[in-house]
């Protein structure tokens, strides 16, 4: 049983992880030998942190529909799906058709073209809030920019975000990233940089707004994903984003909402359209890219404007967007196939939404048949299961979160790798595709099933 | 003559360009109504600052070779060759057969691969200073975490970029990019954040060492680019470039070379190998991916090392690496694609040579044969040329170029757009590719010498 004394479960549970690992080894030699190779020409044998797990990853070949295939000859079913950049699977027929036709006529530009207008005016009819809009070419140079025209509009200094918020890799927002949230996320980062930068406690009303008003005269913006990603796969209650935007408003504040997980995920009109909200900015990424680089800077148009060069010196404006890649014509072209597939296909989102629902439930229940405390958190497509430890009754935030059983959700989804070529990211969250249907989850609850049946008798 | 009195030479100038203007309206027509349509999406009609350019920038609809065409059907010879990141031109058949097969494959795998390991072995194969590196997904990030990585190294906080010198849109090295250098980059950027960044005066090696002598005990790095690139195509002193690095190695402070334009452009193995040079850490872009969105900080084993994961808390780390795209299968394909090509093809480099100081010597003397001074600055197949003013001999540092005749020049660039359909981005450098000859070459140098005729004659 799941209850035994800590020591004795830690041992049976690295016993059972040893079982798992032997299993992933016997068939992963050859990725094993590529990552042997690469641990020497990469840190960690990877270009990503996260992508890195024990005993090392799998080496991708290809990626169709819900699979991805490693150099093993292996099919997993995939429910990472490229960070959860791929709501119609990989390679759907849209982006292929495009891009095979767009290659040929050139990857990138260097200018102005008409497939960065096709795809912004796309966007702009989506989302309302978008009257305005900048391509880039990551979700972390948008969060940056996002950042700068905050505090250029206000003229205020002061961001506020979530603890455990994830806004990508730029020096602007690594603060109050992993546990321990008040420790610095890693070195080679200036204490000044930090010194503008409060977390917020997720969905705690109160000890948010005790923390705002600290700062309350000098706040340029709060910034925010709806559902808390990286950090646990974690809605937001609606309560708690309206009254940051409501804080915000009174304080001549920027309300920024980081959309870059849920845009074009949640619903074709974004979180904002579920939560009711107004944001004065907002951030896109993964999706409206088609699965190819992206980030957007959306927001309304007199805070945008302050980007616009025109007839300013450089002290006047603020200098966002950029970069080579920007409005390149395979990612514009991409994201508007999907973007424009979505929008003739607004079913989908109900039932990706239903499949969620199925999930959710199901793994809970084979769990809790078997004595595990569990608890799958997520909305619409997005999830992730929580091993509940004693005195953790809920999962609202990401120290709630981190409190939970790290190493049982590491050795569930590694299990589900090794012994059933299912591919979660260890401890990451999983995006279901309009390519996995009701049989995908039903054998992603059954093998859920055999392993906590693996787990209780530990 | 060109020699008239300020005022008048400024009307004429004015006449001049309302003639280019009218003749670049007239065949631009669609391109103008798309412009602005953008204009109400997209601050300045863009995502990118300097792609806009007076009255309008024409929207690109596909490109081939040295061709890009816009929407109203012209064909412009392109030097400006996507930021200069294509030197095969655009479109190239290897870039076009490896994306045609790969786009059946999948976009974007979110995990190690055996495409990025290939373009790692190629890069740490060609370039011996990159015994370890990580892809990113802009050149902006790439900067962004060499700086951070010689923070973490050395312990120190203070980085000594060049003035004018240009590493991408990151805040953290968002300062003296733009005339006037002492100015802030634009608004909503912190004073703390600029604190640590130093300028260097470029090729001035006595008021390098003055500034660095100052700030020497906290000296974390110093950043440079061997060829400032968006300050105006000037080649470094192979000298000061060496002074540059025996400075930081005496200082316990990493040299960091920034090759994002240089790399694979002035040689198969960077700028690096021309000046002989050692640097610690440098980054790569542009031809790097192929024509696709790529960044890559690569550098000696032990600074890269500090990225490791394995074994560490965050605060043992230095977070650096990642993004959503990074290690991509896209940009890891068509970037080894093109430095295969490139490595099979070594005698390109002689080539592009040649036509590089063809043209530059071409513009020079039709230039001066109309007795306006001028002086193409550039090496190998970069190159740009600056309308020299009075007092202003030689353009060898960003103060230099700004000092030099910036109206002429835009009045020069776009006079070859709208009269010759031949295409630089106003004010910018220009880069030759293999798809460039002999023929456009002297193209381009009749073109000029008819804009010098219509100069002289102002």
């Amino acid at each position: 049983m799941y209850n035994h004394s800590r020591g004795v479960q830690e041992q049976q549970a690295d016993e059972l992880m040893s079982k798992y690992i032997k299993h992933y080894e016997a068939k992963t030699g050859r990725s094993r030998q590529l990552f042997m190779h690469a641990s020497s020409l990469l840190p960690s044998g990877t270009s990503h942190n996260i992508r890195y797990f024990e005993p090392y990853p799998f080496f991708a070949r290809m990626a169709s529909g819900k699979y991805i295939y490693d150099v093993d000859g292996n099919a997993y079913t995939d429910y990472w799906m490229g960070h959860w950049s791929l709501i119609l699977g990989h390679a759907p027929k849209v982006v292929v058709d495009v891009l095979r036709e767009r290659v040929v006529e050139g990857t990138i530009f260097g200018t102005v073209n008409e497939h960065a207008l096709r795809l912004a005016e796309i966007i702009n009819r989506l989302m309302p809030r978008a009257e305005m809009l900048r391509f880039v070419s990551t979700g972390s140079e948008a969060t940056m920019y996002a950042v700068r025209l905050a505090r250029a509009y206000t003229g205020k200094r002061i961001v506020a975000k979530i603890e455990g918020g994830w806004h990508g890799f730029n020096t602007d927002l690594m603060h109050s990233v992993n546990y321990p949230f008040d420790e610095p996320e890693g070195k080679g980062m200036l204490e000044e940089e930090m010194r503008y930068l409060v977390a917020l406690p997720f969905n705690d009303v109160e000890s948010s707004i005790s923390i705002l008003n600290k700062v309350k005269d000098d706040l340029a913006c709060i910034i925010v994903e709806p559902l808390l990603g990286g950090a646990g796969c974690i809605p937001a209650d609606k309560e708690y984003l309206h009254v940051l935007q409501e804080y915000a408003r009174k304080s001549s504040a920027l309300f920024i909402l980081d959309e870059i997980v849920t845009g074009f995920r949640l619903s074709l009109h974004g979180a904002q359209q579920i939560y009711s909200l107004e944001p004065d900015l907002f951030t896109l990424g993964k999706i409206a890219g088609g699965g190819l680089p992206i980030g957007v800077v959306c927001g309304l148009k007199e805070v945008m404007n302050l980007a616009d060069v025109r007839g300013k010196g450089k002290w006047d404006r603020v200098s966002i967007g950029g970069g080579t890649y920007s409005e390149n014509p395979l990612s514009m072209s991409a994201g508007a196939a999907v973007l424009e597939y979505l929008a003739s296909n607004r079913d989908i989102y109900e039932r990706l939404e239903m499949l969620g629902d199925e999930v959710r439930r199901g793994i809970d229940r084979v769990m809790v048949d078997h004595g595990i405390r569990v608890k799958s958190t997520g909305m619409g497509s997005l999830f992730l299961t929580h091993f509940l430890k004693d005195g953790v009754e809920d999962v609202r935030s990401a120290r709630d979160a981190v409190q939970c059983d790290l190493r049982m959700q590491r050795l569930y989804h590694f299990a589900l790798l090794s012994m059933y070529d299912i591919f979660f990211l260890p401890n990451k969250l999983g995006a279901i595709s309009i390519e996995h249907d009701s049989i995908d989850i039903r054998r992603l609850v059954d093998a859920s099933e055999r392993i906590a049946s693996d787990m209780a008798s530990m």
